[in-house]
């Protein structure tokens, strides 16, 4: 094996977490480096690896130990630190989304390619679990002759957990379209194809206790091949699609009650609750995780219904569930925990793409596409319009 | 009680069949003609009630012992012949949809104003279910705040079904959107108030056991407040929305693979299967029908997901499911036979019209307003962009 990769974590927080046991585990990496604000969270990050955390992600970036930045930071700093790390021509792999605005993205890939450096994009979601690897490769093989539509439905009390100001702020790149639109939309693009053509949204930012930040959209998305994908997500927490699945009960409708209540009491002090699943922290890895090889559940991506010509593909209780010209039968998927997402793939197409060349999937580009989907259910539902779309790319032919 | 309405009943085919049995048993009304183009099922027609049978629907309208017509004609045929019975002095109760142009929509109501006769059009749909009567009744009650958005799914084996040439050929309205989409429609334009202002929608016709019909749509359709309706319907029978319930199973996952597979190798005599449901024959009566009282399924209307600012709506096995600021309970609802279709309201909505000079909810307005609707979804998806509505009515204040 080549030398491992000697990587810095900028932003100690809870989206760390959800990378950092895949990173400790994997000899492709070495951690080396970390930033966060928070004191006592460097002090933390200093004992466990033996590395230097700083106080700014510039100071991480001009560490000459750093060869890459794991950017884990509040979204809308996501773009200035990808920036700041390649003029420091460090690589980089950067959670979704690359940017909250198309004009950051542009400049995320200008100084991408003018520093030469590898830029992991997108990904980190659940379109890379193996549930969806398997879909992808069941729609691709053409035993279902062409894909003809989508259709996906979540609804889930995202917006009733605990949440910094940041991640219910949609000026901040929060709310669920900049937070959780992603999932279904990398998704999508994975299993359709890649390049979707237009957006019609609607959003809605219904709730008191979560006034800046949108909590519901629905939208058609129209991809090449007249391909649409409906896409619903509603994070208010009244009905939850586990309500849609026969074999897991939605045993949180009260639970959800009681925290709508205490927000809107403001009797929760969300900073600290937080602040308990960060780096360090007790609760550190245990609101993520999950089983590994538990039944699937709806989650954040909702549940998928795939149309081909000749069948349909739905997510089920041990994998997918697939109906064709013959009857139907269930296909058995090994899900591994943390949220499914495949993070260990991810680590090693960018490893292989700074070690040994190897192109990339998720690029910058890619990442970008994802985000201008984005945009886009913002956009035409505050326009009132379809949104034409400028950046989409293809899934790479060797994918 | 004002004395019974005579009633001539236009076409006894399998839509007949669906509200001969109320039409029956309720004493506002008497039937005393029918017409067809079958002999037999005249010869049927006049042992059962001593009344005339016709072999047209012209002959049938210039009866002067008929009052009012209710047409089941094949839709193509529905618009020309409320012209007809219009231009008679007959009032009408006509079957959805009111027309599948709307110029033709325009002129049965310009027939039906300068005639003064009373039409009752949309109806016949599971709009008019006790189930939706109380969606409604708790979105106005105002205990759950506004509405804010709903979500339709409806996965059906529709197409696979045997079926005459009209009913599959979108050129004499048939396939999904004409035929079954008013089950959406007008459920919700109901729970929405009424005024659709537009339509962004994809339809699909997928199937080479039925070239010439749409199978497939989903939309999005915009309400007054900023109330986004997304709805699907998938009639190739592959998944079904049953799945999506806790409480049925689908059972017909293999059947609907074998009707597939019979339609594909010309082993089905359609126009034979068909017979034998219509007016007269042995199978009268015993596709619709159901029992009454048993769990609600999701069927050709599908599953509803209704959002209201503080709390959810949607179907379950007894009747609706709420969740609130609370937590969850359920609503039994008593949901008599018959699809669904609270045909008993609709009798005595014309009734009442036609005898006591009341008010009709459901009038030529009200019905074309549906009609734009389905004609919206072709017409978007045809020419790839929104739709703008202008034939859209509210549901009147004193519902």
């Amino acid at each position: 094996m080549a030398e491992p990769l000697r990587v810095g974590i900028a932003g100690l927080g809870f989206g760390a977490t959800e990378f950092i046991p895949t990173l400790e585990r994997m000899e492709e990496i070495n951690i080396v480096a970390g930033a966060d604000l928070r004191p006592w969270a460097c002090e933390e990050f200093e004992k466990r690896y033996q590395g230097i955390a700083y106080n700014s992600v510039e100071q991480l970036c001009a560490d000459p130990n750093v060869e890459a930045i794991w950017i884990a930071t509040p979204n809308h700093l996501h773009a200035q630190n990808a920036i700041t790390a390649a003029r420091n021509g460090k690589h980089i792999l950067a959670r979704k989304p690359l940017g909250i605005t198309m004009e950051e993205c542009l400049e995320v890939l200008a100084a991408v390619d003018s520093a030469g450096v590898k830029l992991l994009a997108g990904g980190q979601t659940q379109g890379t679990s193996a549930l969806i690897q398997e879909a992808r490769k069941i729609i691709t093989s053409g035993d279902l002759g062409p894909l003809r539509a989508i259709n996906v439905i979540a609804y889930t009390g995202w917006m009733l957990r605990p949440r910094m100001p940041q991640e219910v702020d949609d000026s901040m790149g929060g709310g669920v379209i900049w937070r959780q639109a992603p999932h279904q939309i990398e998704t999508t693009r994975y299993l359709a194809g890649g390049m979707a053509k237009t957006v019609k949204a609607f959003t809605g930012s219904w709730r008191p206790e979560r006034p800046n930040g949108t909590g519901y959209y629905t939208a058609i998305i129209e991809f090449d091949n007249n391909v649409p994908v409906t896409m619903t997500y509603n994070s208010y927490g009244y009905f939850d699609t586990l309500g849609l699945t026969t074999w897991a009960e939605d045993k949180g409708i009260e639970n959800r009650a009681q925290s709508r209540s205490r927000l809107l009491n403001n009797e929760i002090d969300e900073a600290k609750e937080k602040e308990n699943t960060r780096f360090g922290a007790p609760g550190e890895g245990t609101v993520v995780g999950g089983d590994p090889g538990r039944p699937w559940t709806p989650g954040n991506l909702g549940i998928f219904l795939i149309s081909c010509q000749d069948g349909d593909i739905r997510m089920s209780e041990k994998g997918l569930m697939v109906y064709d010209n013959y009857g139907s039968h269930e296909i058995e998927i090994f899900q591994p925990g943390g949220a499914g997402m495949a993070l260990d793939s991810e680590v090693l197409e960018l490893y292989n793409a700074i070690r040994h060349g190897k192109p990339l999937f998720h690029d910058g580009p890619w990442g970008m596409a994802t985000a201008e989907v984005q945009w886009a259910i913002i956009e035409s539902s505050r326009l009132g319009q379809e949104i034409k779309l400028r950046h989409q790319v293809a899934v790479p032919l060797n994918e």
